[in-house]
């Protein structure tokens, strides 16, 4: 079996006129704001003029703890997304729009894959239509507003030692992670040490995911903190005046955006929160409108379910009052026989011969991971169903043993091939689905508001991570204390750790226990609405290697891009 | 008499469709791509399809030189556009789009004024089509590449003390002029001094600006410079493998943008250089598609006639090989009194009450810079046309006293009412325009591409400055002489000096003689296409001032923005 690449499959699909697409999802086309041919902003007044439509399914696509190659969450959102159309059923997809920066760093696309993949891929890996630069504009702003409040006097009392608040821009660039600025003489600024992160890392970049409507995108940027005083007084944008200008830069960027799939399913791409410091999860807005725009809203959650599952039920869920109605569970013969301890894996290099024979035994020894993650679907009240993603490598002995795994947890399975079919190879995925979101719905959140910001860290550890207990350096204890003496205790919780272990050490395969889970530090995004303890090595701009994508795309004088993927 | 705020008169303007603008100028909608309601990119395969229909006369708007309040060019160049329309011809207009970053400065639009505005002013003024982010992401791209050329082991052999490619932002932030970047460890690059421009002084946005179409774009890029060897031999985009993915970013970017007056007058605006070390001017192909649209295409070029005027003729029409038929030469009362020397102007504060005093003597006291810039446009064989913009403080003997110093000069000379009167206001410049464009062109470059240097920089100083000859610091000396040594020698010259006098020192008012002109440093944009001699303290970063608009600026939950002007 031989499939086209990427590119050769996205150049050859047909796309529908966005009104189509509109009218699949009953969406009026006077709420479509087009930008160019085969992309459309979505007016927010769509919400209210839909909200008394029948409520869609609302399912979450998650996965087992991935290897560093990832196992196709992305690929399984737009597969499944099509598949229900092959099953008398009308989907609607919402995923994150990828950040540019490492678009030019390691080659490999963010559009899904083969058969399942949202079209033009260009435009979703490039630019689309600018939300992210509306971010890093915004953020920007207010960085110069702070240095700016700095050096006309300081009116809000900013200990320069404790601002928090750093630049961000959409590029990997590591020479930017630690800089000084503020240099040159008396009318050049302040100096002092700061930093950029990636745009997607940037606050501003989680208040527009977890916004409901644009006056709470005002009021969160406003709540944004970008330092302390020397008593330890938080100073917001608000404070410093910087959140106006900031939402009128977002105030465009806040409409999601609407695509398409190969197979003509409607896709609501919106927003790119970082998945370990932030959310990792598409907006709300987005998922506002997806809900009343068919049978199924499939969307994506970053990273293993550990990770994103887990934050968009206790923050975005949290967030927006929606419920979800089951949980897809990505796993792949590939995933699991690593986490039998066996093998290991490394981006950029072939895979190792042994990890591709037939061997389902490796399978069940690796098992415990699956078993976790579904348990952890379950304690939140939400029906997971296992969806095999099949490789061409993969043998029909090793897709049983992970049929046996989820059914031994009483959860439905089904293997998808729709990386090499498109939306029929999903379409037994999409019938357990189905059957998954019919049962009544439990959820229920994992922690209450009111719970400590030590409870709630403890809480996460112990239940979704298997950790025995949490340690906090002394650095997180002043950090939670600060927070709560600010009354930002009420705020839910993102832990930032790794995401190649459901434990906090990036080392440990399987579903690790007999741990416990060191908090180096404890940061807040108050105007996002949560607090992140950090447990390990966070990077927040990445940087290019040595032969990056950037070397290799460009454009041809009749404008065909090349070298993307 | 009293006219509305800007703001008032634009939010009550009725817009026409974007398909009956582009009928307007018998612009195929097809090669229209849409964004939003209100405003449209045009598809550069306009350019192929309008080439043979009739050429339409080719204006530029310049002006005396100005205080620094501006004279209302931009007003002009709009109230001109929309003129046309009001003696039965058809006029179209090509202006720059601003950058953000002073928008959240110093209040004050870019959009023109009164009843000669572009509209929507909030696209216009806030990411419009997202061009000016296009440039930002292309540009850092090529800084992310360079460092991490160097820290990949600088195979092109840069000398990291002779990089001299920095990054930008499209904000005002004093505190990013002058930065060490590549701190914090072996991980995170290689340490060394670096800085940020604002985005509308970046070499790709004069590329942008400079380019005849896609090919051309790309190969620009390529020849971007950015750093030297210890051999002095130049170190390109292209050497570093950056370029295709710069021109990847850039290639939407290249489509011009189409907007309307109030008037409904086609308004094209695309890319924005900066006035002093780039050329000011509108982009080409903007004015390639311009140019077969109607009747009169009107565009406006930055500061003085000295300065965006010369740059127009010599850098922009030598690159694009269009040929001008006519210059208006914005002259206002209040600008020939100050350069009588007998008031000074100050930005921010009130203008001194004897200023608005009636005295036509003290207009012909200031009219020596008004008499060269006149004869800055003959010398280039442009027939001038001096449009007299009214203020509601004039006296009619002192627009007299203009007309009387435009025609001992030979030149036309028209009073325009535009700002509070829209096109009918500056129907008397559109028919001393008209009659100007209709002279046979006489049209000449200043100097040859292959003249030294250093003739160039002479010629445009003695000639168009009135300057007795230049002297050049020693460390102009070696650059001009590795531009040479390197084969820039043939571009063309870009003098980096004040826009507030016809000289290279700011306080000199009117025509200065007897002095010589003094040149720092000089710098190479060699993918622009132009050498830059800096002549003077050039900021290429704003700050924000002590009660910047930033901190003005509002949405409302209705997603109205307020305080923008």
């Amino acid at each position: 079996m031989s499939i086209p690449s990427d590119l050769d499959i996205a150049q050859a699909a047909t796309l529908k006129p966005m009104d189509d697409i509109a009218r699949q999802m009953d969406l009026p086309t006077e709420f479509l704001e087009r930008h160019g041919t085969d992309v459309a902003k979505i007016e927010l007044e769509a919400i209210e003029a839909m909200k008394d439509r029948p409520r869609a399914k609302y399912v979450v696509v998650t996965a087992v703890t991935p290897t560093p190659l990832g196992e196709g969450k992305t690929t399984t959102t737009v597969g499944l997304g099509q598949a229900f159309s092959h099953i008398g059923k009308r989907g609607v997809v919402a995923i994150r729009q990828p950040s540019m920066g490492p678009t030019f760093g390691i080659k490999g696309g963010a559009a899904g894959g083969g058969y399942s993949q949202v079209v033009p891929m260009e435009k979703f890996n490039l630019h689309l239509t600018g939300d992210f630069h509306a971010v890093t504009s915004a953020h920007n702003l207010l960085s110069a507003v702070l240095d700016n409040h700095l050096y006309q006097g300081n009116a809000a009392g900013l200990d320069p030692y404790r601002v928090t608040w750093r630049r961000v821009l959409d590029v990997n660039d590591r020479a930017l992670r630690n800089v000084v600025t503020g240099l040159g003489g008396r009318m050049d600024g302040v100096p002092r040490e700061a930093g950029f992160d990636i745009t997607s890392a940037s606050e501003v970049m989680a208040v527009l995911a977890l916004s409901n409507d644009l006056g709470e995108l005002r009021q969160r940027l406003g709540r944004i903190v970008v330092g302390y005083t020397p008593d330890g007084d938080a100073v917001t944008a608000e404070d410093i005046h910087a959140a106006g200008s900031m939402a009128a830069l977002m105030r465009d960027a806040l409409k999601p955006n609407l695509m398409q799939t190969l197979e003509n399913t409607p896709v609501l791409v919106h927003a790119g929160p970082f998945g370990n410091i932030a959310t990792g999860n598409s907006s709300i807005v987005a998922d506002r409108i997806g809900i009343h725009s068919g049978d199924f809203l499939v969307t994506e959650a970053g990273f293993g379910a550990d990770m994103g599952a887990e934050r968009f039920f206790n923050i975005k869920c949290r967030t927006s009052g929606m419920s979800p109605d089951a949980a897809v569970v990505v796993a792949t013969v590939r995933a699991l026989k690593v986490h039998s301890g066996n093998h290991k894996i490394v981006a950029g290099k072939d895979l190792p011969p042994a990890l591709l024979e037939e061997n389902p035994e490796e399978v069940h020894a690796g098992a415990a991971n699956l078993r976790k993650q579904i348990e952890n679907m379950r304690i939140h009240g939400v029906s997971p169903v296992v969806c095999i993603n099949a490789f061409p490598t993969d043998h029909p002995s090793e897709h049983q043993a992970i049929r046996e795994i989820a059914e031994s947890m009483g959860a439905r399975a089904a293997v998808s091939t729709h990386f090499a079919d498109g939306g029929r190879g999903a379409a037994e995925v999409a019938e357990a689905v189905a059957e998954a979101a019919n049962e009544p719905s439990q959820f229920q959140l994992l922690y209450p508001d009111d719970a400590p910001l030590r409870e709630k860290i403890e809480t996460i550890a112990t239940k979704v991570y298997g950790a025995d207990g949490v340690d906090y350096a002394p650095a997180a204890n002043t950090s939670i204390d600060l927070y709560e003496r600010n009354g930002f205790g009420n705020l839910p919780v993102c832990v930032a750790k790794t995401h190649l272990s459901i434990s906090s050490d990036p080392k440990l395969l399987g579903a690790p226990t007999g741990w416990r889970m060191p908090v180096r530090e404890v940061r807040a995004s108050v105007g996002a609405g949560f607090i992140y303890p950090i447990c390990g090595d966070m990077r927040t701009m990445p940087g290019l290697g040595k032969n990056p994508a950037a070397h290799h795309i460009d454009v041809k004088p009749d404008g065909t891009i090349v070298g993307l993927f």
